[in-house]
């Protein structure tokens, strides 16, 4: 029953994708245990440099030989100027100071990687590629596809997937407003297209031939079912996969996940610049007095940087960017392949009380 | 298959609520239709006062012998000083000029017909009876339960449907974020309780021995088989009666939400002074600006309800209370039986593909 054709063309056993979360939780443990297990595992390679990139898809290859993929991030141009500099560092020089932070204040360019991946995912010849924060040139599409590379975009809204579909993806995922961590939006204001999953899916099927995944809040069989009631091919769970023992989440990032209600997310830019969902914490509840005097993305996420990083290795959860969907009660800390064995086995309850 | 326990202990064939929309939409004629459909039809009397009620329940009851049900809002106490009145009607005096409203700005008070409704549901012996904005008192609860009648209380986060649950209530309904109209939230800033149902009801279900029942973005049978799916026992679909051919909604209303798409809608106070989902429009984006000093629930509704009849009257759905769901694009306007019949053959389809 969770066969279909769209798993069997991905040559995957079940339609379940690993949101590749980027920041080191994807580590090449998780990714190939997920992929060992039958679901698809995915790098999350928007942070990274083109070095690390390469070093992660061998590791992972090292361990799996099932197919996996990689997410990057459309790069963006960000615009500041000196005023605009130094008052979003003076807003961040507390933190820096409560941390202990020595090193200079980061230099900010709009350097990315993000080509030099796209040769390198050809070079290592990646099974899939997925892309946020926009969609790539025509140019890239083009040469990865020549190169059978299965393709993915991210949707928030239905007139984003019509664009996933025109520029000649594969596949499209659908990003409801239950999603953890950054939003994929690339067309309008993040806080119109905050789309419910129950919502979006349908209407989303009912516009684009693609095959549809949905995105946001799924951890277990129950959303999985419901995503394939509502016309999705599969789901791409982001938070479930956290709390997994092989994902690189700090340890006090998955205790708190595993701790927290329903209704502790919000959505914030003080970590980035960008709209992301996580946890609530002081970090966030402090300077979202100052969210129109921060920087854009990636200016802001790099003048965040070492606070996020020393806050890690200070075991400071406050300070931390706590990513999280909607779903945190449901989160469990169990092995990759104990969870889609799990999610699986129990999909065939669900299936046999539909009949 | 969609029989289940809880909609025969309702005495109802399928699992479907239609949302108890207030504001002249539930006509007899909807209510009646939907509950002789094999569903269960509700009377949104929130705006209702006793008469009225009492009016429309005995319409109800001359269409139909199947169960249906009536919706309450909680009164709240507003509070306002002289000089936060004057500046809320000047934001309003533009719209009555425009509109032509000559009469008296009314007068608020805090008075709700609330009290005698309840002895009204008691006497006409409705068989369902459902709140909204919070919690009826302990001695409401006793006296309906005593008379056989069947209580749904509305929650928009976990621990809400708790105290739903601890109250004694029947039957809880979880409001996802996807909804159309007046959010139920009523522990906490509703900014907070924008869960997607695809988090909500799991969660829910997980916490709650009491029947979930889904509502927010359900308009078809793969929004009923996916909350099957999640936990859910059966949904309340708004949106979906409201475009109806039988249901009381200004005609150019209908039209808009027929030719809205998904990320157009907005949780907005302007109109009522409650946050509440709906379509963008003038009226919205205008007062937006001044949404720190509108009046809270109920007096801003008072101070707008000249200017949104008027706006009905003269056609013009840019000053008019639009509310609508995260799923207008599967809007239809069929009648309330061919709409339920629909779903229902439809659901025997997506049945047999999950096996």
């Amino acid at each position: 029953m969770l066969q279909n054709e769209w798993s069997k063309s991905l040559n995957i056993e079940y339609p379940i994708i690993q949101a590749p979360m980027a920041g080191g939780i994807t580590t090449p443990q998780l990714v190939a245990a997920v992929s060992n297990a039958g679901g698809l595992g995915m790098i999350g390679a928007g942070y990274l440099n083109p070095d690390q990139t390469r070093q992660l898809i061998r590791e992972v290859k090292a361990l799996t030989r099932k197919p996996f993929g990689i997410n990057l991030f459309i790069p963006e141009q960000c615009v500041a100027n000196e005023e605009q500099i130094r008052k979003a560092n003076e807003r961040l020089q507390k933190y820096r100071e409560d941390l202990n932070i020595r090193s200079e204040t980061p230099i900010l360019h709009n350097k990315s990687g993000y080509e030099e991946q796209v040769n390198i995912i050809l070079e290592e010849e990646v099974p899939v590629c997925s892309f946020t924060f926009g969609l790539p040139s025509e140019d890239v599409v083009t040469k990865l596809k020549s190169a059978g590379i299965y393709l993915m975009g991210t949707a928030t809204t239905v007139t984003e997937s019509i664009l996933v579909e025109q520029l000649g993806m594969d596949v499209v995922v659908a990003q409801g407003s239950e999603a953890g961590g950054h939003r994929g939006t690339f067309l309008e204001k993040p806080e119109m297209s905050l789309i419910g999953l129950m919502s979006l899916v349908p209407q989303m099927v009912d516009q684009v031939n693609l095959p549809v995944i949905a995105a946001g809040g799924i951890m277990d069989e129950r959303g999985l079912m419901a995503a394939l009631c509502l016309g999705a091919k599969g789901v791409q769970m982001g938070t479930a996969f956290l709390t997994c023992k092989e994902s690189g989440a700090h340890e006090l990032y998955k205790k708190a996940i595993m701790n927290v209600p329903e209704d502790e997310t919000v959505l914030t830019t003080v970590f980035s610049g960008k709209h992301a969902r996580g946890i609530n914490n002081q970090f966030i509840k402090e300077m979202s007095k100052y969210e129109s005097e921060l920087l854009g993305y990636p200016f802001q996420n790099t003048l965040t940087k070492e606070i996020r990083k020393a806050a890690g290795e200070q075991n400071k959860p406050n300070f931390m960017s706590l990513w999280s969907g909607q779903s945190p009660r449901l989160s469990k800390n169990l092995t990759a392949a104990e969870l889609i064995q799990q999610i699986v086995d129990r999909c065939k309850n669900i299936g046999d009380s539909m009949k």
